[in-house]
Order: C-alpha cells, then sequence, then structure tokens
C-alpha cells in the first residue's frame, strides 16, 4: 500500500535561524507588519510502501533520523496519509 | 489574537527537483527501497496577529504569494491553528 508522507523539519526553539530573521524583515518591510517569530526549514513529501500507516511512519522517522534531519539543531514532525 | 501559521512550499509537479531526486537516490543508498517520488520544499512557520482565522489565513496567502513562494514554480499550503 503507498503512503503518502511529509516531514516537516524547523530548527529547534533557541537555535539561530538568520533565514527566518531575513524573511521576518523583508515581510515587515512589505507592509506585513502583523508577523513575528518567523522561522525558515524544510518541507520533504515522498510516497512509501508500508503495510500499515503505522509502518510508514516508523520507516519516517527512521528517514529523518538518518539523513533528513539534524536531531543537533532541528526537530522534524511527520505526517502521514493514506 | 495570535495564530500560528504554516506555509508549506513544494515544487509544482513536473518542475524539476534536482534536490529531491538526490534525497531519493540517498534514502535508497540507505536502504530504504521503499521510497519514490521524493521532492524537497520549504516550510515556513510564523506568529500573526489577526482578528479571525479567516483573516489570518487571508493574510497569510497574500504573504506566501507576495514574497515567500515562487507561484511559477512552487505550489503553496496554510494551515493555521488559533
Amino acid at each position: 500500500m503507498t503512503f503518502q508522507l511529509e516531514v516537516e523539519i524547523l530548527p529547534k526553539a533557541g537555535m539561530l535561524d538568520p533565514q527566518g530573521d531575513a524573511v521576518e524583515r523583508s515581510l515587515k518591510a512589505l507592509g506585513f507588519a502583523q508577523v513575528h517569530t518567523v522561522r525558515v526549514g524544510r518541507l520533504i513529501s515522498l510516497a512509501l510502501e508500508a503495510d500499515t500507516e503505522d509502518e510508514a511512519r516508523a520507516l519516517g522517522a527512521e528517514m529523518a533520523e538518518a539523513l533528513l534531519a539534524n536531531p543537533v539543531m532541528e526537530t522534524f514532525r511527520l505526517e502521514v496519509s493514506g
């Protein structure tokens, strides 16, 4: 069965995020004054063959820890859909 | 009221995504043979002052179109939480 997996990766709270700061400044310069706490991360979308949703989620966590995210500086969240 | 907004940006279907191809090759080299159709995009997380969730969503779409996403090459999706 094919599952669609999204791995959402963001810098950990407390880590410097110069890219997020730059986006925040640019948004404010464009007039979006009501914005704050901008963080920029990565989104990895992939299709995955697995027998169950639990198996797909476990494989996703393994892939995120092995390659996709940097556990020292980043946190990740998985979204699995059937 | 403060809303939490996530802007999920991915290359449009049909656009070349060399970063996604590289991640797919690396996952397969690590033994994750059950993976395909890997796409790499950006995730932008921000806090936003707005009166209603609809207003937050409309502001998010405006920001995504003005600055965060490239509408020629990318699609975006918004997630708003209270």
